[in-house]
């Protein structure tokens, strides 16, 4: 596997723009449109939020044969808690985009966020897709992953090519995260493209495993929100023989990578953040013990807090494993800031302190928690809470 | 039922003192006291959290047959994490406690917060226990109430009084709150002193379902500490005729008004807190689909941090409302800020805001929720997400 350059336009037969269309005041991009050359066998994961955006539902909707050409989406404006006019206004936008294209409006997959509650300037999204249609572009791969921004501070891309099939074959990828990205994904966007063939059910049940690993184990703050969604579009360009189901192979692990890529990058960019913290949980008794200290400990205020001021204070991961509902003895319990062992058997070390701290320095801490309870792995993605955090969510208008 | 002063002396027979012993740095009060002149009827609820302090380890054993005389608490050291040693600590405590106030040292129920993974320097505890035992009066309410404080601005005490049984009884209360108050209580403790005469049984009836409708529904930050604890003590010196279970009936109100206006004041002052915020769900399916609703609504970092910058962001009250859990549906849900109605039928009303952001003004924010299910209702009590509590949680040391 290697990185190549590119991000969702680097496999064959996508195509991509982005641009202004007038949603944010800011003048910045917010309308991005993403298209393959051939219909593509797709499959998408949404929100578990039991309030839904207009462009979610719609998008779940659209899903339903397991096909897709094109994804329109934008930044700035959520479409949620808009009622029916909401879910008028996105699907016009999906006719409009069929239109401009060529194709058929069920094969548009939707995505918007920004402010709930106010629809969105429909006449500034229609004339914005006539001129995106035009721009569509080989090389438009990075303004269409500009568009989808909203407080992320950095674009989010990457592609990857690896041998499946007897060919070599691209993935491309791009999301936006920052805020509420958490308990499952949240306000978060991803959008991936390959040329691979695969049939649509494979791509659904790969997807599914490497977004419940990644996205869904990363947590900026706990919220969750109403427009989460990531799309995966297979145009089978490559040429490759299709590729069937197996538990391991080159194509799996690649788009693995590319969602723990994108989802570290999430974390890395969650709001105010100045450090990204891995959990890693070995030794669970179960898998979803596993994930569940996992996400405590990188999801607890208490703990962000600390690792923003480098702060080793171990208790406060002691007592996010204890509360996260995994099951533990608290005597079986060892923890590692870094390269530090700071509890041992459920038992603070002492003197362990100083060389922890250092462990806090650089913009990435590991912590390794051992349950000694069983055999099973769970690794979280988090960030820091930081003054910024309060500031950016204090002052951002809805 | 009417307010008296006094606290946790304000009841029949209680007597209590506080003091510096040398725990905290900072030369604050860090060691308190409270003795009833009789064996008392008792009743306690712990930390959900698998990883439990020693003292309440040693508490939990002490309160198995439904009699406690004496409570000794300390603040500036958790003693959680310290393994075996931690536990011998607390028993040795215990015991001085007992020798020198010539009682059983199965009486004494022991409570402890501060930082995690220190043990407690006894030999300071030991001593002070001496002096406090001598120090021990009808006014040391006050001075027991603030030797349990940590991050906690105030000092936090109430007393009242009420007719039952054919007497006036008495029902004081002190607590300690602050950080980590939730997803239950955390490093949150209260003390619970009545001279009524009510059987053990009935009292930890009457206690269980005030904590969970009350300490239970107060969340600062969705951390659980490993310390929390509610005691109460009732010596029976009122002389009425002993209480019988009621559903509803004056002690029962009265004890549910002490531990509201205990939790409220902890949510009040939360750390780094400008604002209380009570958010009333209604028309919930079950009650369990009313709690989970209104704790995530009033644990919402970004709803909390929404309220700090004023800003009526009924969007992220919608997100939390579907995150939560509870049995909803969208197009059901009303939203009120104080009086503005901001969500009717799952949509946003327009120009609703203006009249909403004058509704945070205030110290206290009321959010009123109806799902539209059901007849249930819950209250949960949270406050904003400021600079303060960053700087507090970076700043504080393990």
């Amino acid at each position: 596997m290697k990185k190549v350059r590119g991000g969702i336009t680097a496999p064959k037969g996508f195509k991509a723009a982005g641009m202004h269309c007038g949603i944010k005041r800011s003048g910045k991009k917010d309308l991005s449109l993403i298209c393959s050359d051939v219909l593509s066998n797709a499959a998408a994961t949404f929100t578990a939020n039991k309030v839904k955006a207009a462009p979610v539902i719609v998008s779940m909707e659209n899903i339903w044969n397991g096909k897709a050409r094109a994804i329109l989406a934008n930044s700035g404006c959520a479409n949620a808690c808009t009622g029916n006019d909401g879910i008028e206004d996105a699907r016009l936008t999906g006719k409009a985009v069929a239109s401009a294209l060529n194709i058929h409006s069920g094969d548009v997959m939707l995505a918007s966020t920004g402010t709930i509650g106010t629809r969105i300037p429909v006449t500034n999204v229609l004339t914005g897709i006539r001129t995106l249609s035009k721009q569509l572009s080989r090389d438009g791969g990075g303004d269409a992953a500009d568009a989808i921004l909203t407080t992320d501070t950095r674009r989010k891309e990457i592609a990857v090519q690896v041998k499946a099939g007897g060919k070599i074959i691209t993935i491309g990828g791009i999301a936006k995260g920052s805020g509420m990205i958490a308990p499952n994904m949240a306000t978060m966007l991803a959008f991936i493209t390959t040329d691979a063939a695969i049939p649509a059910i494979i791509l659904k049940l790969y997807l599914k495993e490497a977004v419940s690993k990644t996205f869904n184990m990363t947590v900026v703050d706990r919220d969750m929100s109403t427009n989460d969604c990531v799309f995966i579009l297979a145009n089978g360009m490559a040429k490759n023989r299709p590729l069937l189901w197996k538990d391991e192979n080159d194509f799996k692990h690649a788009l693995f990578f590319v969602c723990a890529y994108l989802a570290k990058e999430i974390a890395r960019d969650g709001e105010g953040a100045t450090k990204l913290i891995e959990v890693r949980v070995a030794g669970a008794k179960s898998m979803n013990d596993a994930r569940l200290a996992a996400k405590a400990v990188a999801g607890s205020d208490l703990v962000k807090s600390a690792i923003f001021g480098e702060d080793p204070n171990f208790g406060r991961i002691m007592a996010a494993i204890g509360y996260s509902g995994a099951d533990i003895r608290q005597e079986k319990v060892n923890v590692f800031i870094g390269h530090a062992h700071v509890v041992n058997a459920g038992r603070a070390i002492l003197g362990s302190q100083a060389e922890a701290a250092k462990q806090l320095k650089g913009k990435e801490v590991v912590i390794n928690i051992n349950l000694g309870r069983g055999k099973n792995n769970a690794t979280a993605w988090g960030c820091d809470l930081t003054y910024d955090y309060v500031k950016i969510n204090a002052e951002y208008h809805t």
